[in-house]
């Protein structure tokens, strides 16, 4: 199997993925990072890893969302991806890509969905005064944070945690939580069945 | 301090507070339990336990849901009440009866909200698809399932899981949770902020 990583930013999570395919925790050849943002760190991660695809295409470079997103999906079909994983990629995908993909887009968020929705989960579950939040793994469809649910980690939320030491908690259950994810597509033991993802 | 419960079914975690009280793990008298439904169960575990005063009253005999609501203000004014844990108390109170105990009244709620609120919690949560659900407990307010929470606790759904298996698993995380909130109210380590509870 393929894997491509899209990431816009820090690709800690790429990181964790590259990790888990060295050490053959995932059977999958990682075989295209791509970045909507040139300068993308995560793109720096690709090169050092000697993925053998890094692509960086500009938005702005296209005229519509619909064109770029074509591309992508373009790209992804000639080099066979079997499974899109989105890494702090800070795109909305459109319907067009979603549908070209559907059942191998993964995306992960860190609440427990359908808690906190949106870009500000970590913020929103503090302010929430919840006890417990988490990180999501699901798979990506039309709505936003909303596809069939793969896989979750509960996160604690301690009396004295502040935004980053409870981000800082929530990035390493991401990068525990996502390879074993991608992993369970990779090996065919994912299941999509209405809403729930049956794992075997 | 003096605590009442108030139960319209089981009592299950009418007897877990039982319990903890017995075995001096909560601090306080459990002075009061009340219930809507004279045939509730809980009134039998009352009963068994002992508790001192045993009330029920029937809201069909009251001309309003005020009228009810304020016959059970008087009645937890003369029993000198410091805390009201609602124990599968299956009325909503009215406003009156939220605005003379504030931040006394606690409630338990099967999943970890803001998630899945309202009546079906652990139907919808396994309908929705997800893998981590769990308790919370929570003081009361105005809105249903939405004041301050006091404590969560994560249960995870399995995938052989059916309604009854997960109900099973999530009544037990209550049994443990609501004492160790109790307790925590009743030693004074509670404060609310805002809508965030700050245990110390």
């Amino acid at each position: 199997m393929n894997l491509a990583v899209f990431a816009s930013g820090n690709g800690s999570n790429l990181q964790a993925i590259i990790n888990s395919c060295r050490k053959g925790k995932i059977a999958a050849d990682l075989k295209l990072v791509f970045s909507d943002r040139p300068a993308a760190y995560a793109l720096t991660r690709a090169r050092r890893a000697k993925v053998p695809s890094i692509v960086s295409l500009v938005p702005r470079d296209f005229p519509s969302r619909e064109a770029y997103d074509q591309a992508c999906v373009e790209l992804l079909q000639r080099e066979q991806i079997d499974l899109v994983v989105l890494a702090g990629y800070m795109r909305i995908l459109s319907p067009l890509f979603i549908d070209a993909f559907r059942g191998r887009i993964m995306n992960i968020h860190p609440s427990l969905l359908p808690a906190f929705k949106g870009g500000h989960a970590i913020e929103d579950a503090l302010a929430y005064g919840v006890r417990v939040t988490g990180v999501t793994v699901h798979f990506v469809d039309e709505q936003i944070d909303h596809g069939p649910i793969i896989a979750q980690a509960p996160v604690r939320i301690l009396a004295q945690d502040t935004r980053e030491t409870l981000a800082a908690r929530i990035h390493r259950a991401e990068h525990r939580l996502y390879p074993q994810a991608v992993e369970m597509f990779v090996s065919g033991r994912l299941k999509i069945c209405g809403r729930t993802v049956i794992p075997s």
